[in-house]
């Protein structure tokens, strides 16, 4: 295919030639070239979609486009975009443009939609009604399978998903879930009530998201119904829903390993400020608490001089040292962030995981210790002997210790209600900074006693 | 809820009254506390499920657990359950479970589950093919809508599922898909061809899983179909296979910035060697690099002392300088890594990037150069003021060093067509280690001349 870049650049190409070119693309190809286009040729683009197409299209885009795209169109654009959005999403570009495309797209909502939306607006983001889609395919308990059917088809068009049908009885509790495959299998003559599933899955309101993301992956469920405390079905939640949570989730773990505060906005679209916020706390706090090492280091130099004993040899080995401690204790903290992540690992599991790291520990300081007094007998800067066998002993007690702090620091502050991911990467090395320059320096002070005699 | 534990603790339960609790349970719960019970209990447990549950449970068990099962079923017990399996879900058990485990298994599958096995095991495990349902709904695309219906309800309990109906030609060329919402919505004599989407969104079945995964999102599809060169439907990949992907690389992800080898194998399954295999190459490649480090200090020292100039406050200054260089340049690579994988940022947004990761690194040089000049001034180790001015100094350039080469590095990787993530964390930081701290010691040298003049 030819670069949108091109189609646009030719000069040969006619507005009918530059709309069958676009009409090769598939949405997800135009979203990867979107950004190499201008605004007006990014309308055009728009304006060329199939009907079916545009609000796909339309929720993959940044919140920068999405309120461009609005302002240029006239008001039937926008009327018929609007009435095409499903609730929930509807409601999320309402929560993210700014307050002049609030405003417009505002005043063209229908009664309806509007009523739907201050509804939807009502619960946190973050639970289970923030993210579903009040609008779904419910039947009564006492109709049978050929009037439910009939019902069905009549109002397939105006939901979003029609695999589940749920079963609600006459003040709208939700009595019982069928799936559209068993309604079809059924006979028409039966009751609705006696093919349909009594014992189904439902998340209440206020279910925090993550925990529905986990029941709907479990039980592979197209969707969820969400209840409230009554039983009364409030709205249902769809895969797709569901894969936004985890891609968010996701963004955000990463952030955290990176020591980077939440929000996943595009990148793109963040300002120097905006970014500068998002990494400067971080940075300053793991900055502040890393200074303790300065007086660890201090401390030990003044301790060594005190006793006329050389320190230069130590200082050089220092990065390498905080290094691989930090490093060894990132790999045990990841294993155990992913592992409570997962649900695989609990609190009960405690003492399995701690003797596991202790001979995981125990082995990898051997192999690492081994190695640098290695490196440090065959290579510059070359070492007394003695001064290798301490810095490869004082190596391996640091990576026991940060391999062990790697995999109790995550479990107890889970333990404790907190989210462990916070104790990866960065915060990790910092406190392994600070603790491994103490064993280090202890080793070796004592090694040197012993030496001495 | 009583815990399971507790369950099957207590003396005074029968055997009915255990039953009736566990009952009460859901699956995930179910899940939750598995490792809590002994292979008897988990048999109960096992036994008690509803038909229906069953696989989805067994699913979600650890492969262990799944072979430990497998071997206390009894003949009609393992028959039920490999009937009950879809073709995908067996061929992912059949290819993990032991050699045992596996060729008893083997015995049990009819004719027809045996073909179907040998067959989806000749695709790659990351392509589409690899994660397909060969069970799909086609029906051919000279029927009508009544025709078609008849056609659903009869068969649709063998398949997985029916929520896109796919269009064959005679020779299985896929020509057209509808969604059961829109065949439902249709006249009975309209032929199926007619409401048909004839653009339809399908994959090859070598399409990289992540791929499939990135398009099934952009769409909202339920399910995807696979074709080989010819056009020819071979298969269906529905949302929950998609899920599974995406979680699959999300721990791989998180290990890759945990400085930890492939293989995404549950913690409390791996073996102590099995984990050292997975973290020791990493450790020691990032240990031999990071050794560079010692030659640049050692370097450095050697010059000072000649020069008759104190080096002390630099050491102990170094740790906290690598530390707050390898933060910054995580936060950079991290937001790099995730916009590269998300699609956001591309190759040629590499000078917006650079400008802007330049400016941020300025700010936030500008920052932490202040703090650690306040922080040495205000608190020991006591230090010259001249002194803390350099450090200042030198930290913020080694801070705008690192985001920028936290940003820049994980582009050009991904350019060169490798894995960009293999730059986060551990790496990263390395490589700032050898680096940050020539800066550091260059900028200290050329201003202490300055100072002497």
């Amino acid at each position: 295919m030819i670069p949108l870049r091109e189609i646009f650049d030719n000069d040969l190409f006619s507005e009918q030639d530059i709309r069958s070119q676009i009409e090769e693309y598939e949405i997800h190809e135009l979203i990867d070239q979107w950004d190499t286009l201008n605004p007006d040729e990014k309308f055009t683009i728009f304006k060329y979609l199939d009907h079916t197409e545009k609000t796909d299209f339309l929720l993959e885009l940044p919140v920068p486009d999405q309120e461009q795209l609005f302002q240029v169109f006239n008001g039937k654009q926008i009327d018929q975009l609007l009435g095409d959005l499903q609730p929930d999403d509807l409601v999320d570009i309402i929560q993210t443009v700014s307050e002049d495309v609030k405003k417009l797209l505002w005043e063209k909502l229908s009664d309806e939609a509007k009523r739907e939306t201050l509804y939807l607006m009502r619960f946190d983001e973050d639970d289970a009604a923030g993210i579903m889609n009040p609008r779904y395919m419910a039947v009564s308990d006492r109709i049978n399978v050929g009037q439910a059917m009939a019902f069905i088809r009549k109002n397939a068009a105006d939901v979003e998903s029609i695999y589940n049908i749920y079963v609600i009885d006459k003040k709208q509790v939700l009595v019982g879930v069928c799936s559209l495959k068993e309604l079809l299998s059924a006979n028409d003559a039966e009751l609705v009530r006696s093919i349909m599933e009594d014992e189904f899955i439902s998340v209440r309101e206020d279910t925090d998201q993550e925990d529905v993301a986990k029941i709907l992956e479990t039980y592979d469920l197209v969707s969820l119904p969400v209840v409230d405390a009554g039983n009364v079905l409030l709205g249902i939640i769809t895969f797709d829903d569901v894969i936004d949570v985890i891609r968010e989730e996701q963004t955000e773990d990463v952030y955290k390993m990176g020591a980077m505060g939440g929000g996943s906005n595009r990148y793109l679209d963040t300002t120097v400020w905006g970014l500068v916020k998002k990494r400067i706390p971080w940075l300053i706090i793991l900055l502040i608490l890393g200074t303790i090492s300065t007086n660890v280091v201090a401390h030990y130099d003044l301790v060594f001089r005190n006793a006329l004993l050389a320190t230069t040899f130590l200082m050089v080995f220092m990065p390498v040292i905080t290094q691989t401690g930090g490093n060894s204790g990132s790999q045990s903290s990841t294993l155990m962030i992913r592992g409570l992540a997962t649900g695989e690992i609990h609190f009960r599991d405690f003492w399995t995981v701690i003797f596991k790291e202790l001979k995981v520990g125990l082995i990898i300081g051997l192999i690492t210790g081994l190695v640098i007094f290695g490196r440090s007998i065959l290579f510059p800067p070359n070492i007394a002997i003695t001064h290798s066998i301490i810095v490869g002993i004082a190596l391996g007690c640091v990576v026991v210790f940060s391999t062990l702090i790697g995999a109790l620091a995550p479990l107890l502050i889970h333990r404790l209600g907190f989210d462990p991911t916070v104790m990866s990467g960065p915060l990790m090395s910092t406190v392994i900074d600070v603790c491994g320059l103490t064993i280090y320096f202890e080793i070796a002070w004592h090694m040197f006693k012993l030496i001495s005699g």
